[in-house]
């Protein structure tokens, strides 16, 4: 358990050295060709370990005092804290920080391709379709009919049921079961996801609750990513739907019939109850709760633990249980300290 | 990914046509051997996609407007929306149209039966007794003297501990694990359930936590079923029991010893903490939590979010956290809302 | 579904009979080598069960009208209880009654040592060193270089990374997978557990998300109990970190870089949002949720759904959405409920 290195040891891949100039060049800083550009970096790390061989980045005001005393060779900040950059330190100043922190790190660590490689444990149906350098781990299991596209990687212990569709470069985890779904490209599931299984539909009987059919399918938009443990079940008359480029956490709860559109984020622990859409760049933070059958309109942010039981305009920001605007959820608080503290009569 | 009617296309069988006189058999519907009833269905459809040669539903006020405009060949609906069909649609009017319409949908996509197949990698213990046409599937395990029933379906990588009585008609999802269980008869586990691990359950000792034995079992009565990644511990010193016909959603974590009376209802990502006991008819909504040793009534209902800390009684309802009647609820919500606009001093 | 005693039947190893004498030296209370101490018991049960070959245990005064009317033997009280203890009942009084309990469950139900066996089915990659007396379930897979300890029990199904490290005496439940992990020495990971995906990191691209390189590991403290379906995401560029002897329930999700000191508890369904920091003897309860790069004191106490938005100091009782000390909270519903019968103008 020694100490290391972000992204060193047995547990990453890792390329490199790369000059100060091939990092600029992946995030798109203009070059100066001065003899700084030839000093070369072995990687990546935070503020308070990174020696004059790494790169370090930051964006959160809360560690500025790490930056002050970092020994990084070079730092990727905003425009903000380059003043605070040490002397020693190259600063690489960005309008977004993250994200060429991100290229950078990715510069180091590049996703690794597939290969083309099927476990001999694994159990294929019949008339599956499987493109080009495919990886297929130890048992798994792909149902009759099923497409698999250029590139994909299925993990072990992996059950993808019938008919299933997967597009080219998905990445489908340890674990994971998916059914009556289509997938489209560099779709990416972490381990224990659930997708396609019934939703939960059922009818008061004579001789109790009986289960109703549920006759619709998921379907994943290209770029969608499903964070490990969370479920998504299949739509009963429709489609349940995750627009495209979207992200969603762990533990995750999507109702059958649900409609995400493009590039919404859905944090840890949220749930979202059947029929309920969302349109474009909608967030909901983690722990929030969506009753069934609403709308919450493009770019919403709805709070942690929000509970939101009524429709939510576009651009709204709602939080608190039953939801409402963060300005007023916040002066409910401080109305209520303030009579509180009055001990009313 | 082409449009198509809910339950076509490669994941679901279906059968049919059907005359309206067969769908009217099925809901118990009087028959009037009009012409009209020799009419052939080929399925269903919800109301904006559905053809002439589709029977369509309708149930909640909110979709009223579709109902207008819908080619639907024949609706089911309650007496308060028949006047709404349109002339060319057949309206079947029923008292629980939810449940005639689960029956309409059963009907064209029934359960498939069972076959008797054993897939030649599933890992079956010593003792095992398996019933007539069950169907085991890839990389199953079933420990030593287990009882499987007539008529389960075993699917692909679940892992059955030794000694787990499974009663006839039973379907275990992808990745189950159960253990220390015993299921009644038409038991359904939903993929990555849980049953049986060991409760949260340690004593402070001197030198750190000291894990508490798990003595008890769970025991799942007829009907029961959990859905996807929910999680139900075996008791400490009782069983952990799920009366027959419960409904539990994704996600939601039973503690040990908790008792759910029949027929009750729990939305996804509730939670119910040790010893709580719940008795027949009760329902729990999405994100819920009760706190251990307490007893909820009869036919209560506890809402989204509610955090329930003492007991409540039967028919009781209760939202909040700490959980309190629905009514007091809203209207401390209103009396705050009114009280935050006047800005106290 | 006979009745039966707690850890009795097909589930259960079971030793014994032991006598009052052995059950005295396991608790550590004192001999008196009276005739009593020769008395033989079976096993463990609850109040309302035990026989006279049972030993029984109290501790919530809730079940106080049990304890008058038990048949046990004996019975592992405190000492306010033990007046009331029938006059046929042996009370064994101790200070900690619930760990002492613990014990003599654990006398009657000892952990079964691990075996030396290697399924024929587990796959194990170049290079894994794997110890003495190592457990190695049906379809588990096991990547290069992993390290796996003496003694340990790796149930079926489960799915270790490449150079993951594992001490001795951990128990790996099914279905779990793990990997850019170092767990340290009797770890129990329970059914379901995901360890070391990718945390929840992207950043926002001129043609959507892009993900983060996650680079950091997650390191398990010894002795750390992780429950069934919960998550830990690894770190992004330092590790994620759970302290030696910490309990984590079921459903829990813990976000990359986040550090939990010694013997936290996290119940169940709780979240714990990116680089925020536990520190010792924490306690948070079920579906409790922290927000990111927070710092919580030794032995603060976050209640259950309570929201925490910012630093908790050592030993702070908090509770509430957003959370504050515990009794202002419940000042705060008093007060709401009282404004809310006024019916203010």
């Amino acid at each position: 358990m020694s100490a290391s290195f972000p992204g060193e040891g047995a547990f990453f891949q890792r390329r490199g050295p790369f000059s100060l100039a091939d990092v600029k060049q992946a995030i798109g800083l203009p070059r100066d060709h001065g003899a700084e550009e030839a000093v070369e970096y072995e990687g990546v790390a935070p503020l308070h370990t990174a020696t004059k061989r790494h790169i370090s980045f930051l964006d959160n005001r809360r560690y500025l005092p790490l930056l002050k005393e970092t020994h990084a060779g070079a730092i990727v900040v905003s425009r903000a804290f380059a003043d605070s950059v040490p002397s020693d330190t190259v600063p690489l100043v960005c309008e977004s920080p993250y994200l060429a922190w991100s290229r950078v790190a990715r510069l180091f660590h590049p996703i690794v391709p597939s290969r083309s490689v099927r476990h001999p444990s694994a159990i294929i149906g019949q008339n599956v379709e499987i493109g080009e350098n495919v990886e297929i781990g130890p048992f798994v299991t792909i149902g009759d009919g099923a497409r698999i596209g250029d590139g994909c990687v299925i993990a072990g212990h992996v059950a993808i049921g019938a008919a299933v569709e997967i597009g080219a470069g998905c990445r489908i985890g340890s674990h994971v079961t998916v059914s009556h779904a289509i997938l489209g490209e560099r779709v990416v599931l972490y381990p224990g996801v659930r997708i396609g299984q019934d939703g939960f539909g059922f009818a008061v009987g004579p001789d109790g609750f009986e289960t109703v059919p549920q006759l619709g399918r998921v379907l994943l938009g290209d770029g969608v990513e499903i964070g490990a443990n969370s479920t998504i079940d299949r739509g009963s008359m429709k489609d349940t739907v995750i627009g495209g480029g979207s992200r969603i956490d762990n533990l995750v709860q999507i109702g059958h019939n649900v409609t995400l559109g493009r590039c919404c984020i859905v944090v840890a622990q949220a749930g979202i109850s059947g029929s309920t859409e969302l349109e474009d760049f909608v967030t909901v933070a983690a722990q929030a709760g969506l009753i069934g059958h609403i709308h919450i309109g493009e770019k919403a942010r709805v709070g942690a633990q929000c509970g939101v039981m009524s429709d939510v305009e576009a651009g709204a920001d709602v939080i608190g249980s039953p939801a409402m605007p963060f300005r007023e959820f916040f002066r409910n608080v401080a109305t209520l300290r303030k009579l509180s503290r009055k001990k009313p009569s």
